[in-house]
């Protein structure tokens, strides 16, 4: 049992993830918000809110700065936010007439929420190259066994045929809307922030939505009203996370189900061993995104809490989202990274899928013979027949559709069962759902 | 305490909605899975797949059925799903051999899940209509009071003024986004569902992608590979609620903050009276508000674990969106009833807001008055100045620019204080942010 | 999709609990209400806070009261709580002078809390009953099957033999430690609660602490200090309904799994059938239950959030309360019906569970054979050993025992195989396993 | 934004707890599984199961055993658990035939779960030991402050007048609770976890049971059946932390709602101020555990999701508590932390607290003056005398007491008003409701 299962050496092989923990690390915050303070004093200089040369001693010293997150750790936790500090320290780097200009008529959140910004979309980035990735992975693989039979389970009966390929575009179909939002979602988060106090702007009025829209360009973000008291799009952005883990989730229950030992249908992954049953292959990928998964799912309900702040400024709240959000990127993170894994190294065992299909003496067709026999009677007659010839399959042995053909309500009817029955029957339908499932992703020469 | 808080008569005063319980009750299913499985006969006899004679006599039979659900409990509660039950009963209803042909090919979820979006579609226009209501409520009261002078909270202290035009515009921040997003929810929503037993409409192949077009086109839904295992939109659905839950509930702590006995800055609703404490204006439209909204916070996990189904059909976590879902909707609906009414009786009450601002001796002013003397000195001799001047104030009651000017410092400078601290330096910086934040909203013409 | 889905027809049988629902309807909490109203009378005439008459005819006239709910939906509706307008109601029906004094210095929460922990105490009574319904049954089941052999799985793969009697102990294990919990948990519930307008009950000072005294021995519950403001006590119930929940989830996933069509190692319940595909029993009653785990899994977040309530009473997070609880309750109860349903009707099929066994060539023997090489040689050696039969037996076909004999290592030993994986290796250390879990549980003759 | 809160530099400040996250490191967890394999090995000597020589030579190589959390990094994420690599690290280190004996027959689970158990006993005893301090402080406080009078809130309103010393109390009140709950979960938590690969000890029969008991005595646990596959009591930890931090999280609200500008009736902790508003002290540390406790809340579905593991063992919901329960105990620790400052520092404003009870010309008494008239005439008259009274006093600025006096029916009688509105009508409950809150507490001599 260890805390900060995501970084600490232990777990980090299992929940962590060193692109985004290098993103999302005190050292990258402490950077970020040195970047924003930067980028204000040039905005401010180009705005004639702050004397020119000032800002431009400020942008300079500041890309030469550097602050320890250790020498914040004691004014952060008596401010309840890291800027005063950070303030400080940045003004006796800066040094002289330029740092009475530093931070000017900004408030801490305008800081730390750019900051934020920053980060997510640094982010951002690297979770849409995994998402592709993990669809790339599942697009190939969908094509590949397109023509693979397997039993299909609902209600974890095994209900009648699809295919492989049908099942892996399952996985790609949540993944592929999920990218569908990220633009929206972008254009909702990427926002800059500068309200100043209590969100008015009142200290550098009337030049505050001059100053907005000039720091929005400097960092590249969009323009946007402050919005300290909105945290409307954190919980799009939760959510948005939550339906990744969702997704990645119903694979890893997917995987770990075909995996089973009286199952086998696929592998993925690096299988992990048993020091005292070495015939085990234990689905440990599959495993950790499900856990990954059901970790997103609980912190939900925190970002909505988080999302309700009191006022002009909730330090009650503001601190939740702390807690909360920057986990929940990591476990997404780390979620994608087996995901992209099992994706990859997806292999189809044919000879189990076809064992599976053949449990229950052909029943897996009790759909498809229902219809055979419904072209030449009325429904009651044919449920009545097939009632009859499945328990006929179960006391002896013989196989559903050769107990059917010999009902005497059935022999006398020419039926070419094998019509009915041909793996195509199974294949085509199967392979039309999956071709309109990757209807919207992207086509191949756009990939990357 | 009582279960079906949102029905039951002790407290659906409190918490219901009755316009959303007309769609949402049991009657309410029946009818749209029953208008479902017309329109899919029509849609089957369009495309050839059944005689368009049976089509049509299903449709006109099922134009006249009704199921009472109360006949449904027993095989519900049998087959985990209402379905079976309700197509027999439906094919007894319809008789002949027209009966024969009614749920084609069809699954359960396929019903079920068309019928959830019928009354999704209904729903979301009841929250609609009801959203916009706040917002221009909120727009409009936001105008009325744009010059009111308040004073600021953040971290539940007195900070800067502002306006209350601004403050109310913030509650609006949130709900415009949110309309925002509407249209790109209902795209992810409102689509056909049709897949067959397992998903590949092996039973109706080749003509299932035609069928799914021509129902889409009955229910006028959009055409959709079916989603039955990717239940991402309903995340998004939730998340979509639990912001409005989480932005309404900033709106009823606000309120309910503004109307504690010490401030008074505001009214909204009707108050509730108590027996034994006669002066008492209890909050309780802002209170089950927050109610709502902490109700709303604790589901998303639920949807969040209900969207990882396993296979091809789960039948567990399709169960649990049952349970959850609903009441969520209904939840939202309760709040904004009573958010609609907040709004549209929202009133200022100036004196206290006055009386707030002029606690503390004006040192809600400080932030103000430090600009205006760094207009003259450097910022660390500013706040020196400052700091001397507000312990003055504390321990003499005299207002803090007086303090400040009495100070031999700041004696000998000219500054006009009245420029600084005018209530025009607040009320127009919050007019022009208040402006930006309602920019995004829909022009006056535009209004229902 | 339907609201209320443990009380309406179409969903009744699958997430409702008749019995707990007569409980908890409106009604009931209306009817209970009174009955504290009366009782509080009869504890303030003795304690002679109010005339012993008017004490007298109170509670006389209140034994003959009926309220019904939907007339105080209104009243309600404007104090954010049912007592103000029903206390006018009951005052009406009482009439003359003794009407005067009845709801004493009482304020509404000492008659909505009390009303509930009456209600808790009933329905605690029902679930009692069932969870040792459900570990009577199951310990039975757990004798019956002691011998029986099966496939353990750990991590989704077959590890080592166990029995069946093992495995049904495991099931009845959370719930017999859930069983010891639940004096403890009467103990912090079942407490009057008697405060008056803020909890010091100065309005009939000095009698508030005898008052109190009084009333808990007229409704049969412990004395306490109110307790309005400390919610603690809703936490440890929620909690505990969420052990329940999590407990037989456990059992409704474990009979999912074994219920597979590729296993088919038990049944339980009535398994739901399907229209289209004759041959599946569907796990319905399981899967209710795991539906319902998830539900109460995801609802306990809010019965913490309610427990911080703000000062004296907290009207937001008192509502939290009642939108969550009640459900919860009815929630446990429903899965209680279903395990105790399953628990009755557990069958083994003992030829699949030895098919499971056999899977794999004997490699479910691993560990055993293991043991009996390491009697022999050292670890290493050993394990050498061990992963070239493995390998062996994969190939070839052969089992893992006969591999492992014929190895030259090995041959030259005397290793009496059939000592190692004889069925009594296992059933033997299975069988007091399961007695060590039963070992807490009643002996038979104090069972019900 | 930065990932690990609880221990990253920037934000242990606030949400760090060094004391607990020594406990809950890498390390530490390394070191308590190093542990649990010497004492295996002892007890595995003890009873005759393996050598007692090669039991010594472990224990003892054992005790000098250290291996670095990053060495197991690969380990771990290729076995999902860290024990294979440690073992065969620890086998390196030992060396020999001894070797050929460690962690005989247990699997990985017995390690961990041993190991987390260790961890807890020694987390709790930290928290125990911060959890007296602050109802010990509080105790105090309450006494102290026994004679002061102070407005109670409910629903936000000023209600009636109670003593800031019961106010006290009610914050003592749920800890007390938790703390009584402390042996019981003592008891379900510190057990010994013993079962081998499938939790039926077949690979050490017939000496699972002395094994157990054995390990048990070792380590200090109490004996049990292995519990693998029952995550009951994780709940009940869970619940209990949530606890914690819903009571403190009421702490907190309280003490940022005292400290409101316009209330400003208490102080306590180090309040954080503001460059730009010099004026401000920001709750700080009420905040933070206002962030905590909501933190808390939201973890609790996780836990409750992690106690239905599949079969004998799960992988992904053994994983799901890994990333959960640890920032659960350090969230907790980090919360009292805050608690102990604050309840030692806890400063009352008589003056501030005097002028709330002024606020609205004495309607905070109009419940005690209901009374006073009640005495005197019937409560209809009563009422409408009250109401009367009201108006006027709200119109004209008169107070309560004095407008009521004037009203003609009233005048008459001989109402001896100071009698009514006294501070001791008020102190003498408050105390003798204070002190039957803390009548469950240590007596004094008992203390720390």
């Amino acid at each position: 049992m260890t805390v900060s299962a995501f970084e600490n050496p232990l777990l980090s092989g299992l929940f962590g993830d060193a692109e985004l923990a290098d993103l999302l690390c005190a050292e990258a915050q402490v950077d970020r918000m040195i970047a924003v303070e930067a980028a204000l004093a040039r905005a401010q200089g180009r705005t004639g809110v702050i004397p020119v040369r000032a800002a431009q001693e400020i942008s300079d010293a500041l890309g030469l700065c550097s602050v320890a997150p250790a020498d914040l750790t004691r004014g952060t936790a008596s401010a309840g936010v890291p800027v005063p500090a950070l303030v400080a320290a940045l003004r006796g780097q800066i040094g002289g007439e330029a740092a009475h200009w530093l931070h000017w008529g900004a408030t801490s959140q305008d800081i730390v929420d750019c900051a934020t910004v920053l980060q997510l979309r640094d982010v951002l980035a690297v979770i849409e190259i995994r998402l592709s990735g993990v669809i790339d992975a599942l697009q190939a693989a969908s094509q590949q066994h397109a023509g693979q039979l397997m039993a299909a389970r609902t209600r974890s009966q095994i209900a009648t045929p699809i295919t492989f390929g049908l099942r892996i575009a399952r996985w790609a179909q949540p993944l592929i809307a999920i990218m569908g939002e990220l633009p929206a979602l972008r254009a909702r988060l990427l926002r800059v922030q500068f309200g100043g106090a209590s969100g008015a702007n009142t200290a550098v009025a009337p030049h505050g939505a001059a100053i907005s829209a000039a720091l929005a360009e400097e960092l590249g973000l969009a323009d946007s009203p402050s919005w300290h008291g909105d945290r409307s799009a954190m919980i799009a952005l939760s959510a948005w996370l939550g339906q990744i883990g969702a997704a990645l989730g119903k694979l890893g229950r997917d995987l770990i189900l075909m995996g089973r030992s009286e199952a086998g249908e696929a592998l993925a992954g690096a299988g992990g061993g048993s020091s005292t049953m070495p015939q085990k292959a234990n689905p440990v990928q599959a495993e950790a995104i499900v856990s990954l998964g059901g970790f997103l799912a609980a912190q939900q309900g925190a970002m909505v809490m988080a999302a309700s702040p009191a006022e002009e400024r909730d330090g009650a709240l503001w601190g939740l989202e702390w807690l909360v959000l920057p986990n929940m990127l990591l476990a997404t993170g780390a979620a994608l990274r087996h995901a992209v894994d099992l994706a990859e190294t997806l292999r189809a065992r044919p000879e189990n899928m076809a064992a599976m299909l053949d449990l229950g003496n052909g029943t897996v067709w009790a759909e498809a013979l229902s219809f055979a026999l419904m072209a030449h009677m009325p429904r009651a007659e044919a449920q009545a027949c097939m009632k009859q010839a499945i328990a006929q399959a179960r006391t002896t042995g013989t196989g559903l559709q050769q107990a059917l053909a010999a009902l005497p309500e059935v022999r006398r009817l020419s039926i070419d069962w094998a019509v009915w029955t041909s793996p195509e029957t199974v294949a085509e339908p199967s392979r039309r759902m999956a071709q309109s499932v990757f209807a919207d992703w992207r086509p191949d020469h756009e990939k990357t």
